[in-house]
């Protein structure tokens, strides 16, 4: 019989590749996109903390009372790497990673899900494992890439 | 040939399970256990923020300069989820994991080193591609566990 699952965590793995330079730059806009996809994703913002780094680059999180959202930019690469972790139904991770993608002009971005804390739904009881994927979803070709 | 590859960011995805759960759902010890472990690991706290939720856990981020550390608890399930997220050579994320194991008292735990924002060492372009599973460890017998 298969065992039925859910999980405590859902947490979305982005990569966000030749994004606008100038946007990953920008402190203050990637502070206003982050929390603008928060806030659109269903989340209630706790806390937040965003840095330039010298020469280059943005690190950002916000504490969510679901969890947390995070981003780290290279914008010498037009990369950033943005994990968006969330626990309940109430916000969708997805919309977030929507959100980002569109708003750092991203011409290429993955994501996987990773289900983190699984639930055996029957007994409620925690499964001792690691996460697991989900679902994975790139936006555009891969070029250049590796096989996974 | 094999093309040879370092990464931008090292991303330690842990889960503690079977831990104290008068430790995780206290506050100050988590903060101080994470804070520990950051400095340990080597690496330079910019900020931090942590919170306990009703009725049961604590979520807390320490943004570091070499990227973030993150932890989310359910003490009613003994469980944490824990990211340790690193850029450069100064910082092992493995010996923050390795703290964090022994202080939450966790019996079973895993990790899966996750290598985000891949270069191509010969080239030095980044691969547009999802992150990358690289080491993996389990710290005790999988009980009760799934197949990955």
């Amino acid at each position: 019989m298969e065992c039925k699952q859910f999980t405590l965590g859902r947490h979305l793995l982005s990569e966000f590749y030749d994004c606008d330079p100038n946007v990953l730059n920008n402190l203050s806009l990637i502070d206003s996109v982050m929390t603008e996809a928060a806030t659109i994703a269903g989340a209630t913002i706790v806390q937040k903390n965003f840095h330039h780094f010298s020469p280059y680059g943005v690190s950002g999180v916000i504490v969510i009372a679901e969890s947390h959202l995070a981003i780290h930019t290279w914008p010498e690469y037009g990369y950033a790497a943005v994990d968006l972790f969330t626990c309940g139904d109430s916000v969708d991770p997805v919309v977030a990673y929507e959100f980002m993608r569109e708003h750092l002009h991203a011409k290429t971005a993955f994501y996987s899900e990773l289900k983190r804390g699984l639930l055996n739904s029957d007994s409620g009881q925690l499964l001792k494992a690691p996460f697991q994927v989900g679902q994975e979803r790139q936006n555009a070709l891969l070029e250049g890439g590796i096989a996974r």
